[in-house]
Order: C-alpha cells, then structure tokens, then sequence
C-alpha cells in the first residue's frame, strides 16, 4: 500500500510545499512547488490566497498526512507572527480535509533526513535529492525544505499505527 | 444609516466577540460572547472550532466590519504563538465574508474608548458598559474586551470613508 504525504514549509509571503509516496520501503518524488502572495495584499487576503491555493493542492493531490515545521522562534517575534497567522491558516486546512497533521522541529527533519541533527541545510537538501532519487536538488529551497518535511513524517514509521487507528 | 461592527479579543482556547451597531452618533450594543475549544482536541481540531463558529456568528449578524486586537508581544512567545495561530483562521474567516478588517493594539483601544492610553483593564470595561448603555460590564472579560474593540472601529469614524470607497 502506498501512503501518499504532503510537506509544508510555511510563511505568509511563499509557502513550500512537496509530495512524497512511499511503499514503506521506498519513496517517490510526486511533485512540489510555492505558494505566493502579494505584499500589496492585505493580511487577511493574503491568508485566503494561501488557504484557497492549499486546498486546491489537498484535492489534487489527496495527502493522507500533512507534516508542517514547528516555527523556529528566534528573538525577532515580530517577524514570526505572520508565519504563525499563516500556520494557523494551513493546520485549519488540513483539518477541515481530515488529514493526518504532524507538526516537526528542524532538528527532528535534520535528524530524520541526515541523520544527525547537526545537519547544514545543503546537506538536507541534498539528502532530499538522494532518498526522492532525483537528478537535481528541488528548487526553490522552500519546496526542497517541504519534501524534507515529508520525508521526515513518512520515517516516522510508527505513525501509521495511529492513522490506521484513526481510520 | 446603521453600521455593524464585529470586535474580537483572539485566543485558541477562548475568544471573546461582541457586535456593536451605530448611527454615527450613537452606539448600542447587540449581543457579546465566547468561542471556547477543548484543551483536549489537537491544535488543527482546536482551529477548526474556532473557523466554524466565528462564521456562524458571521452570517447571523452579518456585521460590515471586523476590529481585532493586534497581538502583545510578551518575552513569552510560546504562548503568543496559538494565539498568532487563532488570529490566522479569524483574519480568514473575515476576508472570507468581505468584513472590512481593521487591526489595533491594546493601546488603542484604551486610548479609542477611555481617552487616554494609560487606562487600566477596568477602566476600559466600565467606559463599555457606559457607551454601550449597559446595566452591568458584559462577562466575561474577553467579551467586553472585544465589545471595547468593535466601539475603537466605530471611533475611527474616517474608516467610513475607506468602507465606501470599497463597496
């Protein structure tokens, strides 16, 4: 059985996002891409860019999971408060679409997918290209970074214990 | 002409509404109250919660605007992040529902309804309860803080003219 995961890289200016299949054993590269939103928009239109685009992946695409980076709070809170706006916009998304949601830190995706959680982020985007079996590392480095994150849900191989469960 | 104005005090575990009307000179008070999730459900449950009764509340009341209160930043970003998060789905639910958003700080709002920006909590709930021509200051607190936020829409009386230009 192939399980299908969506990874989200999230912001409110461009959101990453990348879909992996896995066999358990393998994974495959599905597709990835950005969502953009105009600075000259409002916040609030700017979130509805965001959700209305992500749901139009979520019925392409049909994810059973999504995976999302938890915010890496640095001191300047000012500039993470419109990521969180727009985490808030994309987990309302997946439960409104009955995926499963994981929510991960960057040293768990590094130490999912390098190894090691000491991991540079060139390492884990090539690390990406290896395990997806691509030629080139994903471009931009958001989506690369969202496949990370799928990546790193579909490794967490106990989980699918708990979809099951939830099924 | 009457306008209708939706006020919100956002949190994730509970956030306080009211909906005040105006003549222009003459505000009176519509109804207050709360949206409150369960601790218990995850934080993407919590947020759908949230999303669907707010836009219950949207087509009831069919206000023509929404003020929020912006965010106080505290040293403890952690628990402002849910709160971010909330915002998110909120500011959503409005761009959803062509409510014109209007965002202020908690010192606005003091400085909108008492006068003064160095009013305490209790002086801003009593000016509601005055304003608002009530017998008693609306409970709970978020209520009347979000009551407090509806009337700083209302002050900003030149935001009519923002309003017409956009319909």
């Amino acid at each position: 059985m192939t399980h299908r995961i969506l990874g989200i890289d999230p912001g409110l200016a461009s959101t990453g996002w990348g879909i992996v299949d896995s066999s358990g054993t393998r994974h495959s590269h599905v597709d990835h891409g950005m969502i953009v939103t105009a600075s000259k928009d409002s916040p609030a239109c700017r979130l509805r860019t965001l959700y209305h685009e992500l749901v139009a992946l979520m019925l392409t695409f049909r994810p059973e999971g999504m995976g999302i980076e938890t915010l890496f709070l640095t001191r300047n809170t000012s500039s993470a408060m419109p990521v969180a706006q727009a985490r808030g916009v994309i987990l309302l998304a997946a439960a409104e679409h009955n995926l499963i949601v994981k929510e991960f830190s960057p040293l768990t995706i590094k130490h999912s997918v390098v190894g090691t959680g000491g991991g540079e982020k060139h390492q884990v985007q090539e690390m990406v290209r290896l395990l997806l079996g691509l030629k080139e590392i994903p471009k931009p480095d958001h989506s690369a970074d969202a496949l990370a994150v799928a990546i790193t849900f579909l490794h967490h191989g106990s989980l699918w214990l708990t979809a099951s469960a939830a099924h």
